[in-house]
């Protein structure tokens, strides 16, 4: 192993711990009425997941000096928000999926009603932690902040992703209609996540937000085709949530679209373009560019 | 009709019309992408509603020299919490409703994908509302204002309520606990709207947030205590929703508590406190103080 390469597992290690503290901090304790609910809501989204939206929030937030305590709460919103939609998605009406990082999904360990109130709850505590102390250099930057997440987040970002999900399902799309449907479902939060952190520094402006905003782009889908792949090639038990789920339910991927070989090259040709995007940044966003190469590298 | 009732009427009609017609303007088009979900959003929130929440917001504004259009947006944010939290109430998980507004509700005429994803976005559109234009005398009174919205309607407030709501089907409980779940459940997005109206005015100080939020804990449990009386006493065609619902799924409410008697003895009481409560602001609060005369009053 590479100094370089050792060294980005470490700081990526150090990321993922003080993010797990943070979110920790920040959900209700379980004792705390209705203690139910502030269960479910740990559960759902402690000890478990890569937390790549919190990772790619720091790494943009070091280009800009952001203070890391500032970047905590960013990351704790993003991870609100996917946690949020994940259990959401994984319920009977959706997705009805019951493993979910190698446990079972929020309503099968406690039932419909806390999952669906867990997701609503989680989804207002993201706005709650952009809200409240100082994490951007004015108040009127943290209020775009907010705006940028909802954007992110509602019908027009990854709830509206969603709804072209289930619009798609048993039909045949192009390809154009599957990277729209990306960008939304998974795309616009993972483009947040970097925007989001790098306005949290003193040092953002818009030269360089221009460029992280392509570069979230393209790792956002390529995070997609990645995911895609993999759940074409694993088994379960690596996963830690169904395998072949998408294939089996007639839901349109990058690899039924345009089979695994072009699917990979796809993946390749996306991380190639958004290490060329980086280029102008270097070499202060080296850990931007190991997050695109961890994410092309991944095997679950 | 005296003069200061039909005052009083036609200037909750002049409000409800604004509301509506500010509902419509930021909710986006049934013809842009994902057009279903954006035309069960319209469906969920347009058409409908006494808009207590929204007038309660415009009343409180009043008082503290607001301008209108700043309290069109926070009457906006607070009927989407509102309908979000009615689509979710209603699904078969929860409540499993098939009236509101005496309409279908939305995933009957949607479907339950529909209704889940409908909510979700109509709650990331509240704080949207409240994070763009300015509507607060600085960004960071903003701020504050989307953090109060977050915790009215967090696990600690709104969607907390439902959740004891929930745990407290078929279950004896005492006074003291129906309260506490009305205070969450109903009450906490109440005394919300009417301390987010108050804001938006540059004549708002500590001082009259202080006795605003006793009002607004007053009008949220009046609220609720009528609501209980009318659910035991009307019929499905007046109330708009299903009647009688609450006592068949045996749920506790005031009245199967205290008895009707009881229960109406409890209403004026606290109608008589709200009133007192405003003497101190008279005659600015007149607005406020009409409203919870109309909420003790309401038929329907």
């Amino acid at each position: 192993m590479s100094n370089s390469k050792s060294d980005f597992l470490g700081w990526m290690a150090t990321i993922q711990e003080r993010t797990e503290s943070a979110l920790s901090t920040i959900l209700p304790e379980s004792s705390i009425a209705p203690e139910r609910l502030h269960d479910a809501m740990r559960y759902a989204v402690l000890g478990g997941g890569k937390r790549v939206r919190a990772l790619l929030a720091h790494a943009a937030g070091e280009l800009t000096d952001a203070p890391v305590e500032r970047l905590d709460r960013v990351a704790c919103a993003v991870e609100f928000i996917h946690a949020y939609s994940l259990v959401h998605d994984d319920m009977p009406c959706m997705d009805d999926d019951v493993l979910r990082r190698g446990k079972p999904t929020v309503h099968v360990e406690y039932d419909e009603a806390t999952a669906l109130l867990t997701g609503d709850a989680l989804q207002t505590l993201a706005f709650q932690v952009l809200s409240e102390p100082t994490i951007a250099p004015t108040a009127a930057d943290q209020l775009e902040m907010i705006s940028l997440l909802a954007r992110a987040s509602g019908s027009r970002g990854m709830a509206g992703g969603q709804a072209i999900d289930l619009d798609a399902v048993g039909k045949a799309i192009s390809r154009i209609e599957l990277e729209f449907m990306h960008i939304h479902k998974t795309g616009a939060l993972i483009r947040a996540s970097v925007l989001l952190g790098a306005r949290c520094g003193p040092a953002c402006d818009a030269d360089l937000l221009e460029p992280l905003d392509r570069y979230g782009k393209l790792v956002g889908l390529l995070f997609q085709v990645v995911d895609d792949i993999l759940d074409a090639q694993s088994d379960t038990a690596t996963l830690g949530k169904t395998a072949g789920k998408d294939a089996d339910s007639n839901k349109p991927t990058y690899v039924s679209l345009m089979g695994l070989n072009e699917a990979r090259a796809l993946a390749e040709s996306l991380h190639a373009e958004a290490h060329a995007v980086l280029h102008a940044l270097a070499p202060r966003s080296s850990r931007l560019e190991e997050l695109a190469r961890f994410i092309v590298r991944r095997r679950f």
